[in-house]
C-alpha cells in the first residue's frame, strides 16, 4: 500500500487527481488531497472510498512536515514560488516528490540533497514544460539512434481557445495564468539561427513572428520564448545551428498585443499614481503625449501604426481600453491594470472549451538526404474542469507518480523526463487519453 | 581646530580637495584625504602643509572606524553604493557627514538614528542633485513669498563637451559616469503635465525630447528624467500641475541614440553568448533579423527608420559599430558592450574641456498675470583635473561643509539642501568661482 499526496487542489489538477483515484484500487493507492482550502480538495475528492481531503499549510512548519512524514510520494501542485518549501521536507524526510513545474535555480540547488537522500525530484512533467520535453527527446533519440545530425529544431505550444468557443475578436481567452499572458516575453527572447546568435528586445518581439497552419486547425502565428537557447543542453544538442521555442497564438493577435507593449501598458517595475480613480481611458491615455483636444483614439493611432489597422483598432476598442469606466485597483501596476481588464473580456464562458496545440519541427542530414520531421498534437477540452490544460498537465503527471509508486523509475535527484525509461511509458499511457501527436516525415530539397 | 576626513581621492574629488586645503589655514582645519589607493590620495594633498594622505577601506571595520572617529567632519566621495557603510559609522561615532549624492531609501533609514546622534547626513549637495534643487528652491521660496502660486516647472541639466571641444559627429563625450549614459532612461519616465500624469516607456523616451535654446550656447534637446514626480514633494510643489525634469544633450543625439534602445543594445539583464568571440558587427547584427547576405548596415536601416536618415546614420557609423573589430569582453551583457564602444570613442582628450548646463523654468501666477521666469547656467570647465563636474560638485560640498564646520548649519538627520539657510550661503558663495545663473522673467500671453 502506498500514501500518495497531492499539495494543492487548485484550477489544474482536477485530471491529475481524477487519474490517481482512478487507479488507487488496482494499485492499493490512498490518496490525500490538501490544501489551504479544505473544501477545494474535498471536492476534488468527491467521497472517492480511497480519497481524503486535508488542510494545509507549507507555511505551517510542524503540521506540513507531520503530513509529508506519513506519505510515500508527494505531488505538489503548490505555486511553483513554494515548491522549494515542499523540496526541503521531502528531502529532510526522504519522501520522493513531483511537480508540473520548471526546474529553477532555486530547485535545482536540491539536486545534490536529494541525490544524497536517495530520492528522484521529478520535475516539468506536465506541458510546457512536460509533453514538450517527452515527445522532442522520443524524436531526438530515434534521428541520433538512426545515425542523423539533428539541423535545426523549432518547437511551438499554444494554450489557447478550441475553434468552438472561438468567438471574440482576439481570437483568444484566458485558459492559463493571466500574468504569464501580460508578462509573456518581457525581457529579451534568445535562440539561435544558422548559427547565429538572435536576441529579440521586448518591444519587437510580437513583430518577429512565424506563421505556421497546424494539423486541420488552420493557421497560428508564433513569438518566440524568453530562452530557446538552454534547451539545446537539457536536448543533449549542445552544437545544433537552430533552435527555436515559440508561443501560439491565432493570427492578429500579436499585432494588436504589440500595442500594449509599445505603450508601455506591460510594464510591472512601477505603480501608476491614483491608478484607483483613473479610467481604462485615462490609463492608455497616460503613456501618450499632452495633447488636449485629441480623442484618446486618434492619438493612439497616431502614436502606434499598428493601432490604426482597422483589425487591431477593432481588437482594442473591443477590449474596452477607449471605456470612461474605473478601473478601480489602488497602487496598481500597468500590467496589473491590464490583466483586470483581460481577466473580465477573456475570460472562458461556462461552455467554453480550451485547446492545447504543439508542433515540433525537426531537420536532420542521413547520410546524402536532409530530411524534415513535423510532429503535432492538439488536444480539445472537455468541460471547465476536465479543460485540455488539465489534462495535459495532470496526466502526464500523474502516469509518472505510478511508475515511481510502482518501482519503474529508480533515479534520484532532480530530474526531467529527458530519459526514454520516463518519456516512453508516459508518452504511451497519453495515447489512451487521447493525447497523440501526428507526426509526418518529409525529404528536404535543396531549391 | 577642526580635523574634516574626505573619503575617496577619485576624478571628481579635486575642486572639493582644493577648496578645503585652500580655506584650512584660516579656519584652522586639519584635512585628511583618505582613498584605497594612497597615492591617488597624497596627489590630490599635494604637499599641503594642512593636508594628509592616508589609505582607507571602508571594509576594515575596525581600521576605518578608528579613521572616522578621529575626524570631526566626513565626506564621503565613495561610491553612492558604499555610503550606507560610512553612515553607519558615522551614526554610531556621531560625526556629521556631507555627501553628493542621492538620498535613496537606504541611506533614508539613517535619518532617525542620525537625528538621534544628534548629528546631519547632508546629501544631495553636489549637482543634479545639488545646485538643481539651491537654485530651484531659491526661486520657489521667492515666489512663494510674494503670494504666487507655481503652475509649472521644467528643470533641465546636462553634463556635455564644451563648445571648444565639440569636434566629433554626436556633439557628445563623456564627462561622468559612462555607465550612467548607456543605461540612461532605461525603465520608465514619470511626470506631469496640467495635471495629467505621464509615463514614457524607454523605448520611446528618446523620441519624445523638448527643445531648447540655453544662454548663448546654441539649441539643446531634453529626453525626460526617470521620476520627476518624487520632486514634487521635495521642492514643497505637491499640488503642482506640471513638474518634468530632463537631460541635456545637443540637438541630433537622442535619434541616433534611439537605435541602440530598439535594438535592444542597451539591456543589461543578460549576457550575451561567447561576446568575447564577437565583433562589433556580430553584435548589432545580433538583435536583428537572421538574412544571410544582406549587409548589417542595411539590415538596420530597414529594422530602424531612424538608422537610416544619413545623419544618425553616420554617428553610427562613427561610432565603429559595424567594424569587424573583436569586442574582447568575457560574458558581457550588451549594456557592458556598447559601453566598452564608448569609452574609447566618447573619450575626452587630455585638452578637451566639459561643460555643465542648466536651464530652471517656472510658470507661475501672480494677482491676474501669468509669469515666467527662466534661470540659466553654465559653467565650462578649466582643465582635465579642474572639470565643470568636478567644480559644480566639489565647492557646494565644499562651502556645506565650511558651513558645518563654522556651525552655520544646526539641523540633524538626513537633509537635502532645501532649506535657506544652507541654499543662501552656498549659492551666494559659488558666485565667487563664477557658478552664477542668469536670470529672465517674462509675462505669459494668453494667446
Amino acid at each position: 500500500m502506498k500514501d500518495i499526496l497531492v499539495l494543492g487542489a487548485g484550477l489544474s489538477t482536477t485530471s491529475l487527481i481524477q487519474y490517481l483515484l482512478n487507479n488507487s484500487t488496482v494499485y492499493d493507492w490512498n490518496i490525500t488531497v490538501a490544501d489551504l482550502d479544505k473544501n477545494l480538495a474535498t471536492k476534488k475528492v468527491h467521497g472517492h472510498e480511497r480519497g481524503k481531503a486535508i488542510s494545509f499549510d507549507i507555511n505551517d512548519d510542524v503540521a506540513s512536515s507531520k503530513t509529508i512524514a506519513e506519505a510515500d510520494i508527494v505531488v505538489s501542485m503548490l505555486p511553483a514560488f513554494m515548491h522549494h518549501l515542499v523540496a526541503k521536507k521531502c528531502v529532510e524526510l526522504r519522501k520522493p516528490m513531483l511537480t508540473a513545474s520548471y526546474a529553477t535555480d532555486d530547485m535545482k540547488a536540491f539536486d545534490e540533497p536529494a541525490q544524497k537522500a536517495g530520492i528522484p525530484i521529478l520535475m516539468e512533467l506536465g506541458v510546457d514544460p512536460g509533453i514538450d520535453h517527452m515527445s522532442a527527446m522520443r524524436i531526438i533519440n530515434r534521428i541520433k539512434n538512426l545515425g542523423g545530425e539533428i539541423l535545426s529544431f523549432y518547437s511551438f505550444t499554444g494554450g489557447l481557445v478550441a475553434p468552438e468557443s472561438d468567438n471574440n475578436p482576439w481570437n483568444y481567452k484566458l485558459t492559463w495564468n493571466p500574468r504569464n499572458v501580460v508578462m509573456a516575453g518581457n525581457g529579451v527572447s534568445k535562440f539561435i539561427q544558422q548559427g547565429s546568435y538572435k536576441y529579440i528586445p521586448y518591444y519587437r518581439l510580437f513583430e518577429r513572428t512565424l506563421k505556421r497552419k497546424i494539423l486541420n486547425y488552420g493557421e497560428f502565428e508564433a513569438y518566440a520564448n524568453r530562452d530557446s537557447l538552454s534547451y539545446r543542453e537539457i536536448y543533449g544538442l549542445k552544437d545544433i545551428p537552430t533552435m527555436y521555442r515559440g508561443t501560439l497564438r491565432r493570427p492578429g493577435y500579436a499585432k494588436a498585443w504589440n500595442v500594449f507593449v509599445k505603450l508601455g501598458a506591460t510594464d510591472d517595475t512601477y505603480k501608476i499614481e491614483n491608478s484607483e480613480n483613473m479610467t481604462y481611458r485615462d490609463f492608455i491615455n497616460s503613456f501618450m503625449q499632452y495633447e488636449p483636444n485629441v480623442p484618446v483614439e486618434v492619438k493612439l493611432q497616431n502614436y502606434s501604426e499598428d493601432a490604426a489597422d482597422p483589425v487591431v483598432f477593432e481588437k482594442l476598442k473591443w477590449l474596452g481600453i477607449f471605456d470612461k469606466r474605473k478601473i478601480g485597483l489602488k497602487n496598481a501596476t500597468p500590467a496589473q491594470i491590464l490583466q483586470k481588464l483581460i481577466m473580465e473580456k477573456w475570460k472562458l464562458d461556462p461552455d467554453d472549451k480550451d485547446m492545447l496545440i504543439m508542433q515540433h519541427e525537426f531537420k536532420y542530414r542521413l547520410g546524402d538526404e536532409n530530411k524534415m520531421i513535423v510532429s503535432a498534437m492538439a488536444i480539445i477540452g472537455e468541460s471547465q474542469e476536465e479543460t485540455a490544460m488539465a489534462k495535459t498537465v495532470g496526466l502526464p503527471l500523474g502516469i509518472a507518480t505510478k511508475l515511481l509508486a510502482t518501482g519503474k523509475i529508480n533515479i534520484t535527484g532532480i530530474q526531467r523526463p529527458i530519459a526514454a525509461e520516463i518519456y516512453e511509458p508516459i508518452l504511451k499511457e497519453l495515447e489512451s487519453f487521447g493525447i497523440t501527436f501526428k507526426e509526418s516525415e518529409y525529404l528536404v530539397d535543396a531549391s
